[in-house]
């Protein structure tokens, strides 16, 4: 993983097994040349670790936080609560329920502490890092082109094969 | 509330309005003569705080943790990774899903840190200091002794009431 | 609505209707004194319109476009289609499943178009707003200032009031 | 795919993998001998031509479009929104949630924009397609003959394996 | 209600009570001055009619059926069963499940026999109208223009009072 | 099959793929040497024939009536209401959402109209024939010895392989 | 209640706050003629008295159990595995999840013990006792006279009543 | 499996099929050093031995009962129902509702008789195990300490292999 300069993005995961889905997020920030860092940090296995992580990410010049958790997803909201980073929360399918638990445990935060919550599994993945990379676009101008161009890449994908 | 010796249970909510559902828990601890404290903590708002109480709730004295929560309901779980007491979660009813978002948060969590969950609502309330009751009777004849007493009224009023 | 200096969020939602709902956004971003305007939008009944709000937002100083729409809410991921900027979906409860319906049509978006999605309801306007606040304040140091004293605040609130 | 005449039938859908689904819904269109078009037209991804392709169906010839799509699948109240011929939606079954939000999408369409939506998965596409042959079939009697037949081909064929 | 010429749309519903919702249908017809006749016919309780009614439909000169029914709701998939004109069904809202289980038991009809379904509740009877008309109006191109009208109306009505 | 004498229990299902669940359910009947016969009977397709099974099986002696589908299953509701027999209803396993929507458009029935529902798939038609059974044993005493026995021997089976 | 000769149907139910659900079915076994008793027992705080009941119902001449009960709805199932009589299960309407749990846990009983599951709430109650009714009138010609009375009575009830 | 001394925990399931699952619980309590015992005790096939198993299960010198139970899931609850030993449920993930139907029906007990459930499947029945642990660690000292040990060595596994 490219890890050059100092990362804007922290990916974050509860566990080993979320890696599939949220690599797919990684692959897009490292297609857009955005540092970023991956790790897993569990709430529940690993909570010291979590708020220490969530506590310090603005100080290393964290950004956006993007946080992929499954089951009874606590991360994202419990790193959102110690920081004031904007964070991102990817619901990761689950295995008996498909990822319902996930998500709700994830978007159903109460007002004060804001997760912007992602489709459940790989598509949400992706657009976590598309959004984080929306985000920082704000104030770094070459992103938004870069974004443009994405999305003109992506209509222009589906119109040369829409027929058929 | 009546906590004059040093308390055996916690119960926590995590916000005030939480109170409505929980005082039902709290109100049979009492009726058992179970030494307890009720606290607001909030997992979102008051994180720090949170993991003070579940790291100290131990060397405290508190043998049975009871907390509720609605919508993301992560103090429950949470509790439960920074403990190794025994944490039972109320699924408190939250507005738009009735608590179904808050039951999947509490009860869906991985293995490795576990959270005995009852049901949504007052129900869950209630069931939750008897739990905690039958629990601490492992090691207390008189409480194991009361909660037969307890169950036995149970029988009879529904014995006596039951032609309709 | 105090809309001084030129927006920086647009808050929009799909009817009238959903007013009630996210007032409560807006009024939060009236609390930072972050400048923002309000409109009525519907994917449905004024697509013509919504394409062309889509469009020029960046353009207008635009940095983050909150949607709120109930049911098959289109709105928000219509809106993310046409436009660069973060955008972040509010479901508003809906009649009869409660707003099931429009997290599901809100948060689900494929790969390639993201909406950061917020719990259903009034917490959700609430938090949309706040994770705009945390977007914005990446680049202004006195925003970032104000969430942070807006946390502590938050933080002492629960504190004071903790025992029942 | 027989599109030798005016199509009178637009059969859409959001994306390159929708077309396992659709294609049954294609297949009867042919076997009915109606003219129609198959196209991958995006909501998400090529906005503008949806709006296009919307707007110019009826200039066009088409009298009835059947659009099928996924996840949070704006693609026919989109449509819907932009012409005032009849759409039908065709739920596709997604990835974590089996097509309940890619139903809930399309079929909870606000008061003012109709689509009439279909079962998930290829049943629907078929019916999709046998209810546009129902509709065409008011002004065409020919249809409505062929329609008489395979409803009393698909009774026969129950009634000829019905033993046990 | 009018019912002046012969009735182009059928209005049926399972009970007396879902008028209360369907009457929402029944209302746009008389506006766009659409014949119809609206009726109590229920699968359940009246299957024979039920069945009479659905097979003398198109030669009375019905083009649309709209069948709204709530819970286990047959009425409008066994009318599609016994008519080859277009079947419209309209979830009405259900006691328990708040119209999902009327929703599910008219949508996921089997490949072979469509049911165009529209929202639950009054959304859905308003739709289910709408629908009609736009069905009726490929061969009535004075009810095409009323739809374009319609539609028009209802985009300037947001527009007037977008600013919040 | 075994179909000697006139068959006291009629097994129909909506569709041919049906009889791999519905199978389990006869296999019982033969077991405990029950008349029966299994048919094909689609409330979609064959209506005529599914209301003439309906209106001529309890002159033809029948006693029970069996009814397993899927999806928008109504046909154990519609032969209900066309018959004074008691109709016992098997929700077929769905594709795309697993039976719930078989299960809800069996179960949810309006008052007036009862069909005794059992649990989605095989473990429902298994328990179909000995409700059957179970009915037919309140005038049969020698089935209902052969029903004390099965109970017996499925209770000694859990027995004798109870410890693990 | 009616309860002259012994009681050929046993309604039971859960809890005192059933009655309200349950009596709209004694109140049809009342009409029919059909005596029956009405019982609160409970399957959580009066297990043995539901053991001697199930246990004893046959040598009473009990033929058909209805049994009420609202979320963990144990009580239908578990009156079930200690009897061969027919049981029906009422899944009374539950405080957060409106039904839906009291209906899984009364319906997904395993293959080997039957249960007969109504509708949620009053239409069940209604149902379970129209069922009951039917299954007596299997050997009681002039009760399936008067449930054919019954349901052209609701027949005739609907259709002078049709016009809208 | 090890049950050298006088069980402090019994693990019992409704069937053979559950093992799979319940086995992950057990191999923790061996792991832990808790003697235990495991049994299949079927609610609905062996109710009169389940009725002595939670009756005598204090007398044994048991003090928790793990029960876990798939479907319309009534061991926990029955089981609770007779004894005051605190009980904890496991859902076992079911065929068609993917354990949704055996959490409801395991978790919405009603005030009076609790049962601490746990997530369904694997992780349930482990976390069952835990929580069993954490409960007679109250009064076993050596216990306390290797959950503490359990703990760190799960933080630690996570740390050591965080880095992406």
């Amino acid at each position: 993983m490219s890890e050059q300069s100092p990362p804007l993005v922290g990916v974050i995961m509860g566990s080993q097994s979320d890696w599939d889905t949220m690599k797919e997020g990684a692959a897009l920030l490292e297609q857009f040349g955005v540092a970023h860092e991956c790790r897993v940090v569990s709430a529940h296995r690993t909570p010291d670790w979590m708020n220490e992580y969530a506590k310090t990410a603005e100080e290393r010049g964290i950004e956006v936080i993007i946080a992929g958790a499954g089951g009874a997803a606590h991360l994202p909201g419990m790193v959102a609560a110690q920081t004031v980073l904007p964070v991102l929360g990817v619901p990761v399918k689950s295995r008996a329920l498909q990822g319902l638990d996930s998500l709700l445990s994830i978007v159903q935060m109460p007002g004060g502490v804001p997760v912007g919550t992602l489709a459940i599994g790989e598509s949400g993945a992706k657009n976590a890092a598309l959004l984080a990379i929306r985000i920082l676009g704000n104030s770094r101008p070459e992103l938004r082109e870069k974004m443009k161009e994405f999305c003109q890449n992506q209509t222009d994908s589906v119109l040369e094969n829409s027929e058929l």
